[in-house]
């Protein structure tokens, strides 16, 4: 086991003889066939698993971040040296989403998915919801349980997401789209007040990691999302995750399940090992890895709350893109009256022109979300 | 392919002389090294599926009725012969239960399962609560769909759910228990009243097929049961199916989908020619499958409503057993009153007296429900 000191308190007991600090004694050890990556981050871990691999060695690792990014070389090496790459624990702890995707969707062609895949920003906005809190309250609470870190970025301004949405969506579409690609937006900036008037519109709010397959160009997404009652992610609360995928012969499919924590990601981790020692390399057919960059026209359904709404301003609104396109909400909370619009789908042209009118009409730019499912 | 006769109209076109009426065509072609089964009943499919074993020809089936009555006999051949028995579309067609058990959860001991493993009757108990339908009129819908079968007794009675949940019992606890010895309640005994009271305290009637290891015994049983909320299985409508597996390390996973259906149910064939195809054999180790009467005790929490319950003899009923052991709900329903009570987990020799009691007490035997989740 490669620890940084020999002599440091451990949780679990390790005879210091199956301890080094010298990762040289791992690679060269013809007498172990597995090894297991838990270091996390993105160097040296790539390079170690890399190496690993070149070795001869089936590597198991739960390292989205190391993973997503080094994603062709670590699999061309597993490919080449005939061993296996797992990385169940990679993705959304215990849910197993690696496996449904690899072997049990074989049958179907995958042509979305959407899922709550980080806990931490999960918690923080069922605690809004919930518990009505500010978003510095709900974030506070969350780093006080050790769910989220003393430097929150990477959770929730939805790089941990992005991460994983990388993951999901090469194994899905067989097409590689870079974590730095991927449109993401956190939830830092998410208003409480929107929230409440979500909820007065049966909408819960939900960060989702989105692609699509929109005939071969792969449209990908982390943002808030609204999403309505008859989806089966607005019913993921606290930490867990949930990911839903869609194929053309088995329709949806939702897991659901721990995303994180010492034991669900350990449950992972030894199913893996199982299925290596079985199986070793593992023979499902790789896929080719189109290295494609993300597509950046989407089209959405969204939530839109007016700033300085008034009838006057909203039947402009109205007017300028169809009545048919949009459906109006005055809604009361705490005292105050606020104008909100649902629209259709929208393409991104249109999502602008949109906002740029509104600014125009109000003088100001209006809160925007994007909406999931049927209103 | 095995047909009835050689000039019957089918769905797709298949030449003729991949036809044959003679299964031993099949089982005696050492061409053939897998063979798929749908002819769904018991015999003659599970004779047909044992000589292919013993052929040595791998056997893809969806025939939960086949598998679950000849469990140990069609494992004995595939490991003698070495060969794979995969069955992911017998239970809960497109939803990857099967793969999720045998290779995903290796790392965690499950002790629990719920299911809503039977779509015609979550299809009509969604009928009842949405659009509020008696039973008969919900079920002849099912039947116009093609959802029911003319003779929906299977269905309806529980009995396709208690091949399902021997099966899935029999890979979680690696304990064998014959479908015959599950308790066993169907839903034609459901009345609209009681699932009407239930949404007045947000509790939802599924029809679960739930089994849980007591210390090495088995409890299973397939009945309706109220959920709460908080309960991922309370959000499965329709004719979807769901599944909750609860493991010492993952905690909850909650699998939902498509249970049925042609696409969704090739899906899960697909799946698994692909993996016969690369793995043969299905090489995790066989559980000892041990042959165990199924458990006859069993705790629940309780709905009960009383029939001519009045508040005298709801605090006779606090005295009896301890007002701590109850909440008493006073509900009105299209201008009646009903009194119902729910229970903390009660014993079955405690649930049978308090039955006996309110009979005593009211003259009538009360409408009871198990009750899952915490309200």
């Amino acid at each position: 086991m490669l620890v940084r000191a020999l002599n440091e308190k451990r949780a679990v007991d390790v005879p210091v003889d199956r301890l080094t600090t010298d990762v040289r004694e791992i690679l060269n050890d013809p007498e172990i066939s597995l090894v297991c990556e838990f270091m996390g981050g993105d160097e040296p871990a790539a390079q170690f698993m890399l190496q690993a691999l070149k070795a001869g060695k089936h590597v198991i690792t739960a390292n989205k971040m190391a993973l997503s990014l080094h994603w062709r070389e670590l699999h061309a090496a597993a490919e080449e040296h005939r061993v296996g790459l797992y990385y169940e624990a990679a993705v959304c702890g215990a849910i197993p989403v690696i496996r449904t995707i690899k072997e049990s969707m074989t049958g179907s062609r995958i042509d979305k998915i959407g899922g709550i895949v980080n806990g931490t920003t999960n918690y923080i906005l069922s605690k809004m919801t919930e518990n009505n809190l500010a978003y510095a309250d709900a974030l506070s609470q969350a780093q006080k349980l050790g769910l989220a870190e003393p430097d929150p970025t990477s959770d929730v301004e939805g790089h941990d997401a992005a991460y994983k949405l990388c993951i999901l969506s090469a194994l899905c579409f067989g097409k590689y789209v870079h974590p730095l690609q991927i449109r993401r937006q956190g939830i830092s900036k998410v208003d409480i007040i929107d929230i409440k008037l979500g909820l007065q519109l049966e909408l819960t709010l939900k960060l989702l990691a989105r692609a699509q397959n929109d005939n071969g160009y792969i449209n990908s997404s982390v943002s808030p999302v609204f999403v309505t009652k008859d989806n089966q992610l607005s019913h993921v609360s606290d930490a867990f995750n949930g990911v839903l995928l869609h194929g053309h012969a088995c329709d949806d499919i939702f897991l659901y399940g721990r995303g994180a924590g010492s034991w669900p990601t350990a449950s992972a981790i030894v199913g893996d090992m199982i299925q290596a020692a079985q199986f070793g390399a593992d023979m499902l057919p790789h896929a080719v890895f189109e290295n494609i960059s993300a597509e950046t026209t989407d089209s959405n359904r969204y939530y839109i709350r007016l700033i300085n709404g008034s009838a006057d301003v909203v039947k402009k609104i109205g007017d300028l893109i169809g009545k048919e396109q949009i459906t109006l909400h005055t809604l009361e909370l705490d005292g105050k009256s606020h104008c909100v619009l649902l629209t259709k789908e929208l393409s991104e042209a249109q999502y602008n022109s949109l906002r740029n009118e509104i600014e125009k009409l109000t003088g100001a730019q209006p809160v925007c979300w994007p909406l999931e499912g049927s209103v």
